[in-house]
């Protein structure tokens, strides 16, 4: 029977007796029942079976349990409620790795463009890292809000990005912001030759989000930024299929998964899940910016996100915070050109945005053309 | 200008000032810019205004933050990802209490059957807590699934649920499963008189979540299972306002927010804000059982549930997980009539699936008419 492998990482308090806690989560994320209420054939093809378990420290096990491919079906939710749904409800249980049945990788289809569709799509995308920026803050117009746009694009920022805070506010609804901003970075190309795109926040699901997308793209819009925590992750995994559309994926909601001891370690649910989902380029927090993933979490991500799998297209990784003008060409030798960095605040305290941008993708060119 | 309360819990380790930190998180969930870049219409209109502040605790603050109204637009997922989308990648931050600005309760409507609704809907159902019943587990086929909801069906039991697990496996495909189980549930109602419902689980999205819906009415079902936080909250959201069908919502993933000092308390998150958008009833993990909610917790989330909301029907507490019919009038006195429990492992654990579930109803009519 074919099988797919999840490596948790489980502590067990005294005692706990992590034999008894690692046939526990077999169970309970799969029959929900005990032993003796059932078969021999389900306890033998239906139950995960535990193929690895060793001490790694004082209170804390390795354990890698395997499930038959079929377990989850063909539903990515499944999958998802398979991995972390109701022992999310217990405690000490971290998903540390975990492979993706055949199946699911195939109904995902991971990135439609990914690093190297998206570098097409940018103007000399070849050999740099490209740089995204958000329109921001929530409060302004929807004028003033392109007039951020026009400036990020015409001082040559790759991808303009709605703030992920912008959904449908009376200040800037989300028809006239898209229009207005989408045509902003238009008229900004026409004047420099450059190939920005801008990419509106999808905040709603279903029904709703199939109008915002369709007026997205009918006015231009070549990608979006979604939250696949919020939206669903099959939500993002229909647009990714059916949509033809970039996707730029955010964490909002994410660290809820990153306990020390329970839960998702970032680059399971950041880089392989949400590849897995479709994003074309992964945003998240940077060591060192205003939130707490470590470096070797976020080198993690980047693993993930570009590392070879079968039958996906890599991603971008887009670390974000604590990145500006001076630490950039830091930031592209440690984690290379195929990177899309994020620049937020270092560029808004500086009064001439379009400068400051300018400042930005020169001192890229500068050190891709010196490497 | 009208605004919503959010209450937070803050930690603040060591050399971390309380009054920076909840400055951080008023600006971070709006406009993620330092006040620098801010005019003072935005921070004045936009950023969080900051109500309360007490320390409760060691290294414990007690934090209240207003938001405007027009904060989140009439886009529920803003609203959640203003409440705690960027800071669950930060730590210590506790939400304790929310209000729902009126466009957001407005546009989620809440349930739509509720207590009194889903009761009309089964026999007899006045006066007395409802029961339910997973069928389970996983691997069985359609067929012997089908037999599982027919005992507990003719047992007397309420509403027969698909056990959480159940998707589109091979074993139990979607459409072959709910066919038999629904017509298992009628058959066993034409012989017993009762009114017993089948609800199957829902665990896809967007268009093919739509055809699993339309099916699953055009054979009869009245409600169905769903995951919020697997589906997203907004696809439920549309589920409640569009498609007449009771909704039972299942806590998977949920724990991930349960964390002591950092998250969302259980009665906001499975309480407040799964009733907002639409379950009649909502499962979490009882006191007692497998999981690690405490009883002032659970009491909590009955009170979220079922305590008045402006223009909201309350809804059913589903205490599940350690409740058999020895203890079911323990829980019943505790708990009140106004619940739902969910019965498990118990029924399993004996021979005979239609008796067991005979004894607990008949526990539970005994208990009810001697109050």
């Amino acid at each position: 029977m074919d099988r797919f492998r999840v490596t948790y990482r489980l502590r067990c308090a005294a005692g706990e007796d992590p034999a008894a806690k690692a046939a526990d989560l077999a169970r309970e994320q799969t029959v929900e029942l005990p032993g003796a209420c059932l078969s021999p054939a389900i306890i033998r093809d239906v139950v995960g079976s535990i193929q690895e378990m060793e001490r790694v420290g004082d209170e804390v096990w390795r354990v890698v349990i395997a499930y038959a491919n079929t377990t989850a079906g063909d539903d990515l939710l499944q999958y998802v409620s398979l991995l972390f749904g109701n022992i999310s409800l217990q405690r000490g249980i971290l998903i540390t790795d975990v492979e993706v049945p055949p199946v699911i990788r195939e109904r995902c289809g991971g990135p439609r463009f990914g690093i190297e569709g998206l570098r097409r799509l940018v103007a000399d995308g070849a050999g740099r890292p490209l740089l995204c920026a958000a329109a921001k803050p929530l409060g302004l117009s929807a004028r003033e809000l392109a007039a951020v746009c026009h400036a990020l694009a015409a001082g040559g920022i790759d991808i303009v990005k709605d703030d992920h805070g912008l959904a449908n506010q009376p200040a800037a609804p989300f028809r006239e912001r898209v229009v207005r901003c989408q045509d902003a970075v238009e008229r900004a190309n026409v004047t420099s030759g450059g190939k920005t795109l801008y990419f509106p926040n999808l905040s709603v699901a279903e029904w709703d989000l199939a109008e915002r997308l369709a007026f997205a793209r009918s006015v231009g819009c070549r990608g979006a930024l979604v939250s696949p925590l919020l939206l669903g992750l099959d939500v993002v995994r229909h647009i990714a299929a059916q949509e033809g559309m970039v996707l730029l994926a955010h964490p909002a909601l994410a660290g809820a998964y990153f306990r020390a001891d329970h839960g998702i370690v970032p680059d399971v649910l950041l880089g392989l899940l949400f590849r897995l989902i479709g994003s074309d380029g992964v945003i998240y927090p940077n060591v060192g910016g205003r939130f707490a993933l470590s470096r070797p979490e976020c080198e993690a991500i980047n693993a993930r996100l570009r590392g070879p799998i079968e039958g996906l297209r890599t991603a971008f990784p887009v670390p974000a915070g604590g990145i500006d003008v001076d630490r950039i060409p830091y930031w592209i030798g440690e984690y290379g050109v195929d990177t899309m960095f994020l620049i937020g605040g270092s560029l808004y305290v500086q009064a001439d945005l379009q400068g400051a941008s300018e400042r930005l993708v020169e001192a890229v060119r500068l050190q891709c053309s010196t490497r």
